[in-house]
């Protein structure tokens, strides 16, 4: 398990469980990420927007990094959330994985302030390299304005890519629209551009995309990872429609939400239908909804029980 | 110096001074909130937007606090920005704004998450006021949609309310929309609604309003906090249009940058001019113009030294 290959695959925002009282269930945590990697997934972008990154403080990131570490997952499968709104956070949770052997790290750009300037977001990433200031820093920039509220431009990217180019290496382009992820692709030949959705999985290895990284690859890891391998094959297409309808099912819904009830009933582990305010657990209506609709996919909500 | 009266009055979002190697420069803080208090505000609402507070870990908030107590700014005056994405930070920096005596909390909505339900956002609110379990809470909900991109609806707060009238007391209105002030302040008599700006703060106070909590006060505390005192007076109106034209002249400038600029200028303290990333300082030419139509308005730039 090692990501030094090139395209670099497919990614998993890795769900985080919680306790009945909010606290971070480690355990399961640990067991859900060494199944994804069993399923198939090339690598896990823990502490993504799936993940409720967002709701953990940087000192409970760091001790789940450090769990995943000692429980045997290899930290060069790691591309960790490390994006906060306050620079000494960023560069805390930043310097922690580098230190770890974190392959990479995912970078939100700092996102209370609206209306920022190319070259206030510049300065931040700038910033986190000096004081990281380590050889081994991957960045890979973490583009997701519908959420955020802020992103990277074209032109700020070719700014970072001229100052850094070791170091910023790649990015996430969840901005849902692919002709964003095309025009990247188009403009920085070399620069690992990772779709947000594996809808565009295809279309964007076609054209030198290094992968993707999906929250419904938490559910659906095996057939995603099936179409990286085989995405040569004469049957790619058919593949990319399977999985293209299953996405389609579960986005209907809030993702996150949606993710943990399929995750819970996959499972049979209702303590993964946890999610930490202000996000809420699907209703029971929209539950059946969507397991309706997945059922009606074959997308088998009864069997799948994970290897321990 | 107290807020236990009605209106509460003029409260300011204090700026924060950061060294050249952005750290924050504790004195400097210390000094200005000092002086803010001596000019005639009724109370400081640090670590709020202007303050860059989204730029500072949880630990720089707490040792700020402590440093501002330390030196003998009251605690009764204090109402700090205590709202993150993270509800164990948002639990960590309420209980310590409470046990160390602040008179309120001004409490943002967990603000990454976008499109989240009003149920979200209560399931939060209650959270923290469950964790933190102290009579003494009280919180002032921070509307700033222009910037949280999440925001308080009118049938939330009525739920909120409801649910914890002793607790839940106040709001701070940045929505830049009087009509949400206004009808704020009908639906909902005795709850203590303090616009974003002192550009209402007349129109406000004739209808029940508390008072404002405004990023311009940081230049400008003694002209507003004078309107706050004379309010009632024949020349109210002429005051509150003074406010309203240096108002308007500093906000077509990025405000932060702005205040600090004036601020630099006012104090010939050039470190005032350092923001943190992603924020920037106002270019020169902005300022120069921005001094212009201060002087214009006959908003002495280089006579308003402090008292030390």
């Amino acid at each position: 398990m090692s990501l030094d290959q090139f395209p670099r695959g497919v990614l998993v925002p890795a769900l985080t469980p919680f306790h009945p009282d909010l606290t971070v269930d480690d355990g399961r945590f640990v067991d859900h990420c060494r199944w994804l990697l069993a399923e198939g997934a090339n690598g896990l972008a823990v502490f993504g927007t799936t993940s409720e990154a967002n709701s953990l403080s940087a000192a409970e990131r760091m001790s789940l990094l450090e769990r995943l570490i000692e429980h045997g997952v290899p930290p060069g499968v790691l591309m960790p959330g490390t994006g906060c709104c306050a620079l000494p956070d960023t560069v805390a949770l930043t310097r922690h994985a580098v230190e770890r052997g974190c392959f990479g790290v995912l970078l939100l750009p700092p996102f209370y302030y609206k209306g920022v300037s190319d070259d206030g977001i510049f300065a931040t990433i700038a910033e986190v390299i000096q004081r990281v200031g380590d050889a081994r820093l991957r960045i890979y920039l973490y583009h997701i304005p519908p959420m955020a509220g802020v992103g990277f431009s074209l032109s700020l990217i070719d700014r970072l890519l001229k100052a850094y180019p070791r170091i910023v290496v790649g990015l996430k382009d969840s901005s849902g629209d692919w002709k964003n992820t095309h025009a990247l692709l188009e403009a920085f030949p070399g620069f690992e551009v990772l779709p947000g959705s594996e809808t565009h999985l295809l279309d964007a290895l076609r054209i030198g995309g290094a992968g993707c990284i999906s929250a419904t690859a938490n559910v659906n890891a095996a057939a995603i990872a099936r179409l990286m391998r085989e995405w040569r094959s004469p049957d790619a297409d058919a593949m990319q429609q399977e999985i293209t309808a299953v996405r389609a099912a579960v986005q209907k819904y809030p993702m996150v939400a949606a993710n943990k009830a399929i995750l819970a009933q996959l499972l049979d582990a209702p303590e993964w239908d946890i999610l930490r305010p202000p996000l809420r657990p699907l209703p029971t209506e929209a539950k059946a909804q969507l397991f309706a609709s997945l059922e009606a996919l074959h997308f088998g909500l009864d069997h799948r029980v994970p290897a321990a």
